[in-house]
Order: C-alpha cells, then sequence, then structure tokens
C-alpha cells in the first residue's frame, strides 16, 4: 500500500503558509505502516489539481488530498476530482440538510455560496467532517483510492484519524515503527563518524541522520509484520548508539527538552522560573506548551528593559554599569532574582544581544545561567543568525544547558 | 519562466519537520515574477530523487531541489543528480582544499567523510556556500537548469539569494505582485461573500482568500512588465477592498499584529507591558520577534502559579477566592498590577483554561483584559481545540483586543 499526498492551495505556492498538513499526515502514514513516498503541492488551479491527481494515480495506491474544500470561489477540489475521474458533478440533498442544521443550531444564517459544499463527484461518498462544514469525499479512480479532506488542521486532522488511516490500514498489516533518539551538543558530521559502521550495515532497521532546531537526531526505523517485532528489532541498534554517544543523548521521539526538564524537575520535587531578556518570554512559552507544566512552573519574568532588571529582579545598578547588561555577573544576578521574586528552587536566566542592532555586545553574544538549590553555572555563548535564529537557539541551549546542570553535568566538560 | 522545487528528506515523508525551505522559495519566486505552479517531496533515495528531478525537467525550465548535500551517507542529491543526467561523478580538488581550509580555520579537525561534499556531477559548477561546508550545484539537463542547494535553510537562503534567482530572473523580466490584506474577527465565507463580485470579476489582477492563524487573508496579485506597473493595478482592487471591510483590515503584507501594536504605541510614545497566565509567554515571546520592540516593550509578568498572581501582580487573593483565577475581574487585576510592576502606559492581561485538564473554567475559557491611559476593556473568550490551539489563539486574540483598543474600537462592537 503506497500512499501519497497532495496539497492544494496557490498560498503555499506563495509561500504564505508552511505545509504543515503533509508533515502531520506523513507522521500518521509512518506510524500506521503505510509507505509513502512522495508529496506534491499545486495551487487553485482545477486543471493543474486534475494534472496531480492523474500522475498520484499513476504511481500509488492510494491518495490523499488536503485543501479546497471550502466554501470559497477558488475552492476547486471536489470539481478537480470530478474532471480527474471523467464523471460529473452531483447535488448531494442530505448534504445540504447536514449544511442547514449545522448553521442553524450554531444560531447563523448560512451565507448561500456554501451550498458548494453540498456538491460532490459522482461515484464518490461523503466523510463526515465533525468539526466543520465541508465534508471529505472519498472514490475509487481505477486503481487508487482517492481522499480530499478540508485544509484546515484542525477538521483534517480527526477526518485523518478517524476515516482514512483505518480504512488504509483495512488492506495492509506491515508496521513501521520509527525510533528518533534526540542529541545536543555535537555537529552531525561527528555524530555520523561515530555511527558510521551501524549506518553501513543497516538495511532493515534503517539508521538516518537529520539536523533541526540546534539538534542531531538519530532515526532508527524498523518494518515488521507487527510494531512489537519492529520496536524488538530496534532495540540493539539503540543500546549501541546509547553505549556510544552517552548523555549527548537527551531525550526519546517527541520528548523534547522541555518535556524532559520538567519530568527530572518533578521527580526531585523543585520548582522552576525563567528570568529572560533577549528570548522575551520564549523560555516560558516553550516550558508552558508542555499539559501538565504547572506541577512544576512558577512564573517568569520577562525583563526585557534594562530598568524592570533593577526593579523587579533586583539586579544592581552597579553590577550593569560595571559588566554591561549582556553579562555573566548581571545573568547570574537576573537567576537569584527571579528565584526570589517568582520562590521557585531552580530559575534559568537568559540576557544577549539577539540583533539585528548590537545590545551592549555583539550581536549573537547570549549569557546562560542556571542556579539551582545545589549550586549556579553560567556561561557566554556566540550565536550564528539573525535575530529569530539567535533567538530560537538561545532558548534551546538555555534549556539543554537547564538539563545539564540537573544531570549534573559540568558546561565546560561539553 | 516556470519553476519548481523539489525537497529532498526522509525527514519530511516522516513528518519529522515541516518543509519550511519550500515555503521560503516559494515566496521569493513570487516576489521575483517567476512562475511557480508545482513543489514535490521525496526521501532520501537516490531512484526515486532521480525520478523527480526527471518528471520536474519534463514541465519546468528550472528546477531548485533543496536537502540532500550534507557529508552523511544518507545525503544522496548529488548522485542522484548524476544519475538524472546520465554523467559520473568527479572530485573537486579545489573544493577539497576549501573545505579544509575552512575546517582549519575554525580550529576543528575535519572528519574524513566530509570529503563527499567535494564530488559533484560532471558537467555541474559548485555554487558557494558562504554560511557552511556543503557546496551547491547548477546543472544544465536538456532544457531545464537545475540547482541542488543545502537542508540548512541558513544555508540555503543566503545561496538562493545571491546565486539562483539574479540568474533566473536574467532570462524573464515579468513581474508578479502579490499584496496581502489582513483582517481578523469574520468568518471566511462572510468576507467572501462581501467580495464575491469582485472575486468573479477578476482575472488579472486576481484576489484569493485564505484563513490561518485565527486571520481571514485577501490575496491581490497582478502581473506585468514591472513591479510598479503591477502595483499600480492593484491600487483600485485594494481601495474597494478597504472600503466594504473597514477596520476589519489590519494589516498589509507581512505586518503581523504585533508589528501593527508595537508601530501604533510608538507613535502615541506609549511603552507596553503584558501580564499573562494561560499563555505563559507567548504574547511576550510574539512581541519581542520584533526588531526594535525595546523601544515600546518594558516586560512581562508570566504569573503561572495563582501565588505569583498574588505576590508580584498584586492581585488580591479574597479576589481570586471570590471569582475564579478565571475571570473578568483577576485579569483586570492582573494587567493594573503589572502596569506598576513594569511601569507601562499599556499592559494587555491573559488568564485562562488551556487544557488538557480545566482549570477553574471549562477548557478554552480565556479572558483578555486591555488597561490603557484611556480605560479599560475585558472580554470573556470561548475557543476551540487543543491546549497547543487554545494558547495560540489566545495570544492572537489578545494582540488584536490590543490593536482595537488602541484604535478606540469598542469590543463589544465587533
Amino acid at each position: 500500500m503506497i500512499v501519497e499526498i497532495l496539497a492544494i492551495g496557490t498560498e503555499l505556492l506563495l509561500g504564505q503558509i508552511v505545509n504543515s498538513n503533509a508533515t502531520r499526515i506523513g507522521e500518521r502514514l509512518a506510524d500506521a505502516g503505510l509507505d509513502h513516498f512522495l508529496q506534491t503541492v499545486v495551487g487553485d488551479n482545477e486543471a493543474r489539481i486534475a494534472a496531480a491527481i492523474d500522475a498520484s494515480c499513476s504511481r500509488a495506491d492510494a491518495l490523499i488530498i488536503t485543501g479546497g474544500l471550502g466554501p470559497t470561489k477558488d475552492d476547486l477540489t471536489r470539481e478537480a476530482i470530478a474532471r480527474a475521474a471523467g464523471v460529473e458533478m452531483i447535488f448531494d440533498a442530505d448534504q445540504e440538510e447536514r449544511l442547514r442544521e449545522r448553521w442553524t443550531s450554531s444560531g447563523r444564517v448560512m451565507p448561500e455560496s456554501n451550498l458548494q459544499q453540498a456538491e460532490r463527484p459522482l461515484g464518490s461518498e461523503l466523510i463526515a467532517n465533525p468539526k466543520g462544514t465541508a465534508p471529505g469525499i472519498r472514490i475509487r479512480m481505477a486503481d487508487t483510492w482517492v481522499f480530499a479532506l478540508p485544509g484546515v488542521p484542525a477538521e483534517m486532522v480527526p477526518m485523518l484519524e478517524n476515516s482514512v488511516i483505518p480504512f488504509l490500514r483495512g488492506d495492509d498489516d506491515a508496521a513501521v515503527v520509527s525510533r528518533l533518539l534526540r542529541t545536543w551538543g555535537e555537529s552531525e558530521s561527528a555524530i555520523g563518524e561515530r555511527l558510521g559502521d551501524l549506518y553501513d550495515a543497516s538495511t532493515n532497521p534503517t539508521i538516518a541522520f537529520l539536523a533541526s532546531g540546534g539538534e542531531i537526531k538519530i532515526r532508527i526505523t524498523a518494518k515488521a509484520a507487527t510494531r512489537d517485532e519492529a520496536s524488538a528489532m530496534i532495540d540493539p541498534i539503540e543500546a549501541t548508539v546509547r553505549e556510544r554517544l552517552g548523555k549527548r543523548i537527551f531525550g526519546v521521539d517527541d520528548e523534547t527538552v522541555e518535556v524532559v526538564v520538567l519530568r527530572m524537575l518533578e521527580e526531585r520535587g523543585w520548582t522552576l522560573g525563567t528570568a529572560e531578556s533577549a528570548t522575551g518570554g520564549l523560555i516560558a512559552g516553550r516550558i508552558t506548551s508542555v499539559p501538565g507544566a504547572s506541577r512544576v512552573f512558577r512564573g517568569s519574568v520577562v525583563s526585557y528593559a534594562t530598568e524592570v532588571k533593577e526593579s523587579l529582579l533586583e539586579v544592581p545598578g552597579d553590577l550593569v554599569a560595571e559588566h554591561g547588561v549582556v553579562s555573566e555577573p548581571v545573568a547570574i544576578a537576573m537567576a537569584e532574582g527571579a528565584r526570589g521574586r517568582l520562590d521557585a528552587n531552580v530559575v534559568v536566566a537568559v540576557t544577549g544581544s539577539a540583533g539585528p542592532d548590537p545590545q551592549d555586545q555583539p550581536v549573537g553574544t547570549v549569557v546562560v545561567s542556571v542556579v539551582t538549590p545545589e549550586g549556579s553555572q553560567v556561561r557566554t555563548l556566540q550565536l550564528p543568525g539573525d535575530r529569530e535564529r539567535v533567538r530560537t537557539f538561545a532558548s534551546t541551549a538555555a534549556l539543554q544547558l537547564l538539563r545539564m546542570s540537573l544531570q549534573g553535568v559540568d558546561w565546560g566538560s561539553r
């Protein structure tokens, strides 16, 4: 069962939004053990959508289309499927009734343009959309199953889970299991050399390397009759990788550094706070993205203006005058001040120069300090890139250095 | 000049990263007036990469490939281009020298595996990579120019700007100009109905609608001999759209709500602070993403724990006991407290229940308050979706309500 993805939308081609739907569907297909080798994006153009459907049908057993099912006139997926299948469009009176009911029950009047969401290609079936008004479409075209889902992720995902994946899984029980080991602090080529012989020997499981977000990830993927079997094939490879990389590995699969840090803190019964300047709340935002963060996280003081560092974090004005606002003594004072203000056991503090104009120090200079009940560490980093990259890397570095402090690793030993 | 994009990486198919490179290149192609109708993604497989290159070459005048140029063994783009072009790989001694110099100058020893970055298909030229070790490749295949760039965005973007776009622009001077009018507060179909006749009449300029991030965007796109001409064709359509939509439009092109809010505050000489609970620093993080935010932004108190709301923002404990922590009186008290603590003229405060477990109120209940020198407003919202969506929408709603307060719009009039 080979599955392709076709995402529709001129906004994707023009770069106005990222194709996160393909990301979500790809993830789900891999998890379901369905082969997936190719994705396509085309704009809101009926002929080009139809041509892309044709091309996918010549290669794949199933095609999942997203986008172009809305109520406006640039929503052309329904018509393009009919064109590719060589069938007419029909009007579905039951669907009209469902649309009118949905609008009425929400106390609003349905714009008449929404009636196009009651049309479908002859021979197709509608797929229920529990979260919105646009139904999906399923149709058999020669040897390929074609599914069309809405482009809005919150509507698309439940339809994929409830109606598409189970249908496709009915035809194929092979399971692909992929395990991701996440490392930080060493280059992709250095990791690649440490594991080169494993890579050469690998056919099933396979090994791959991926650099993103400042991390190097090692993906081990196995294919077998069942998920358990595939998982068992991965275990010995993972053990060897761990033996070679040690504490460079900080998490597995979707264990982000924020998840790992919160778990370590909760195990010790310690609370956390942040004191942020250059990162402007990004570290707190990442920590609070984790459900249950409130069991550990007290809060943050984002002391963007220097006066706020002094008034709210009690950083002595003399210290700023003597060392500058982007300095190790100020970072430590911010952390100590926030510990008191937030009544937190552990604080990570960041001050830095994110650009585009230098502030106190050259752009990319970032100072991270972590204070715990067992001691404190501080380090000055030089980060590459523009404002966005400096801020993102600074957040990641701060969380990773916090993780190392909690593991008892001396930052200088990296 | 029709240009396609081919992104390479099994991590893209498995959904481990989003295809942000295609987004960036697409944006840049549109801006340069180059037609772009199709994007493809394939994994780290030499035969499939070669097949995708072949298919693109049959449709397009130019193909931009990203990814697969790194130093590890799953980097196969060089070999796949050679296979598609039917040529041999050669070793480039000059490139070897550049690689060794680069590693030596950064004080490190080059892993020998990096030497594969000195190989290239016969007949190709290398494209300089000012930000990294992997050079790009340019080769002519029949009627198509093929470019291969690294997958790391910070390396890819300058190479695109310096070496690819100018080369392609040399063959074609048509300009496509796209202008985006950003609205908030009304549904896509309602906006579509208000502008339906404009849509029907549009061929050049064209009009399209796009829903993302809680906004409805209206894209007006014109094609002409020059950028100025295309821009002038857009002006009258924009005027009509503005007449019909009024203050629903808050920004143009890449003017995010945070950019608009900071500009309005700076014009008035007012400073800004935030007091955040459910959003956990996201609003501050978005505001400080804008270069120059420090001219306006004082800082934020992320009072995640209820005790921090009381100790640091001076929210009376009685108020929390009587109304609950997710309530309008508490949101106003947070804003007032932060105004004093941060010495800011304007504060936006958010308290809410982001889930997965309800906190005080059902998941999705979010209270936003804005206090300015001219008065205060407060509103309780019911937001749909999971934790991530509630937090993102709450940040957006808070920034939009702040924008409306600064424009003197009564929130109740929406």
